[in-house]
């Protein structure tokens, strides 16, 4: 463990490296992860650069984030290859040079032993390092992080791999910034909503939240077919600030009641699970349009194997025939994009699979191959057990991604409102 | 159509408004959407900031902006809630008025009569916009872009909604802004592979571009279980550009052969539905730890239900019984992770769903249930025929999403590569 100058922590940046986030290859995932780790410690986040791989673009983004933050954090630019400028100009901002690390070198050594790999020159580069800098260990990567510090402000570089990212974020870095942060408390609540838009909820809710004050703020966070509100308090006085807080997030609750699906960092799929879980239930889906992106969503979390237990994804006509067992005769009656067509999809997984309840999806997801009567969007969803099923027609968009997750999500919305029975 | 002044547009740089990306609830996909429609006009962005929606913040960045760029693309904070202080700010910045837009409101009373619903107050000042923006259509929501000159530069303000953003960056920005871009040519080459890690990769090809000329840049992107290679090239002579772009891309594909899956904006699922759409073979899926994963990256492709035809998620020990039709006997003989039921999966499932290939995926996601013999991420996945079915164990992570995504990717390389006789 570090031996740290404690120094007051009120604002951090962060500042993003790399030619690929400035032409748009990758999406900076990283700076998401950090902020909401820095929310943890109520440390606000102030401002955010992505600039390329330059060495007077990250001369830039350090100038700037200093003049605005105590707390600078760094991602992307550390790795053996040829990208990197990112350890040349640290050196150059803190006036120091770059020095070989014997314990950067140990790292590689370790790593690449395990391997029973050889290290190379390019390798040995990586080990060059400012030499004010403490090193981050990396237990699941070759690039280790750096930890810098200049006029009462810390500087912390880490590599922009996500994993690698994320364990020097949450195993050494936290910890360290645990011990450092001011006293300003900062506390969010989420309410996650499905099935309706921004502006019908800012209707029903804003005339709850005349009286709000100053220094609780609400924002909109619209998904597909989701809308999450997040109030965010910053107080010195934690204990007013979580009343005042729980107070109004409580006067939503009263006001959206059921279309509120669950609270904080949660997913539909988990709190459908949760209400499964609850009865006793298994669950499987009977999935067409969706193409596997139903049962996905349901087993991405852990434990879900409690009461998820199969899938079928009759994608082609005739495997809705031959592995649901689907009469062709009710499909050449109805169309394969039809009500009664979702809901037989129900009632015979829940047969064939053994399951309490099943979620079917059948439509077009587009972007070509609608009709007149079934244009592209349309879809059909349907949920239930092998004796009841309820469906529901949706009227979707021309966007394939889009169509999907939205049915997905209402797909399992529907469920959601059969079981809490609304 | 706008009539537009001609300015030189050399640079291009992204503002993202809005507390939600600071706090990090949502991930930034805007700015690289935007990137990309920039760089296919060749017009480079050269830095990106991320703001709240406060006035002082938005003031700052449109600074910055305006000092490093020509062209200045902003999206969120425009929309009918309250965290909305954009188009205030931006009047200020442009010192203008904020005027009643006719043209906004016919919009929005458009869409909302095409629903059947009433226009409210919120709704109204929703149409409040700068007296010198013209509005750029938005066919899909209710909020429109804005565009504003100043000093011979371009401000753009989009929605901060993608589908919106996207709409109105495709269908009413990039076609305004191709009459007006510079003269200098911007080319990328993307190369994508698969199985192989950055550093693998970095020795056998930086040896080859050595006599690479200055203009021409190589990033290594890595991502689960893939590295994309991009080269960059900028040029006046675009045609020399694109020969020596050409001729670098050639020598790697020399080298790395078969660890090439394919080239620019694709995917590995689109790549080997292609191999299987030239050989005219059907696919399925046999999935246990992948969960409908890997069924959902197959189908993602539009026009995959030319080679597509079912999936089976067979999450329950039971369902691989009662579903692929696996015999019991081996199950409790290998257990249910490993190569013997993996293979069986691919074979039974070839019966079950009359179909020429499957992919089968066994094994487990964790982040918790496994053993000392078969600890977390140990996966086994299997591809071929009724026939004939090869499989491979994979020691992956403790990271559920992680080891979910790398058992999708390679359990693909493994049909490919089976396919295309490696």
């Amino acid at each position: 463990m570090l031996i740290l100058t404690k120094l007051k922590i009120m604002r951090a940046s962060i500042i993003s490296i790399g030619d690929e986030l400035l032409i748009g290859q990758v999406i900076d995932s990283n700076s998401a992860q950090i902020a909401r780790a820095l929310g943890e410690l109520a440390i606000p986040v102030v401002r955010k650069w992505s600039v390329g791989d330059s060495s007077s673009e990250i001369a830039y983004a350090l100038q700037q984030a200093t003049a605005c933050s105590e707390l600078i954090l760094m991602t992307g630019g550390l790795g053996p290859t040829r990208d990197d400028v990112t350890k040349k100009e640290l050196a150059a901002f803190f006036n120091v040079s770059l020095h070989f690390s014997e314990e950067n070198y140990n790292h590689l050594r370790s790593i690449f032993e395990a391997r029973g790999l050889q290290l190379t020159d390019a390798h040995t580069t990586q080990c060059m390092i400012p030499s004010n800098a403490l090193l981050l260990p990396n237990k699941v990567g070759t690039a280790m992080g750096l930890w810098m510090e200049k006029d009462a402000k810390i500087y912390v570089a880490m590599p922009g791999v996500p994993d690698e990212m994320m364990y020097i974020l949450r195993e050494e870095l936290m910890p360290r910034i645990r011990h450092q942060k001011a006293d300003l408390s900062c506390h969010h609540a989420t309410l996650c909503t499905v099935g309706y838009g921004e502006t019908d909820i800012a209707l029903r809710i804003e005339p709850l939240l005349k009286d709000m004050p100053e220094y609780i703020s609400i924002a909109y966070l619209p998904a597909i077919s989701q809308v999450r509100l997040r109030l965010t308090g910053i107080h010195h006085d934690e204990q007013l600030l979580k009343n005042t807080l729980h107070a109004f997030t409580q006067k939503i609750r009263e006001e959206l009641k059921s279309m509120i699906y669950g609270e904080g960092d949660t997913n539909l799929a988990l709190e459908l699970g949760k209400i499964l879980m609850e009865r006793g239930l298994s669950l499987g889906t009977a999935e067409s349009c969706t193409g596997g992106a139903l049962a996905a969503k349901l087993t991405a979390n852990p434990g879900s194997s409690d009461y998820f237990k199969s899938g079928i994804v009759s994608y082609a006509t005739a495997s809705k025939i031959n592995l649901l067992g689907l009469d062709p005769s009710l499909i050449a009656e109805y169309g394969v994009v039809s009500a009664q067509v979702a809901e037989a999809m129900v009632r015979h997984a829940a047969q064939v699979m053994n399951v309490d309840r099943v979620i079917a999806t059948t439509g077009i997801a587009g972007p070509s191959g609608g009709t007149e009567d079934i244009p592209v969007g349309t879809v059909f969803i349907a949920a239930g057990s092998a004796e009841k099923q309820v469906s529901r027609r949706l009227r979707l968009s021309r966007n394939r991604d889009r169509n999907i997750e939205a049915a997905c999500m209402l797909s399992m919305e529907l469920l959601r409102t059969q079981l809490i029975g609304n």
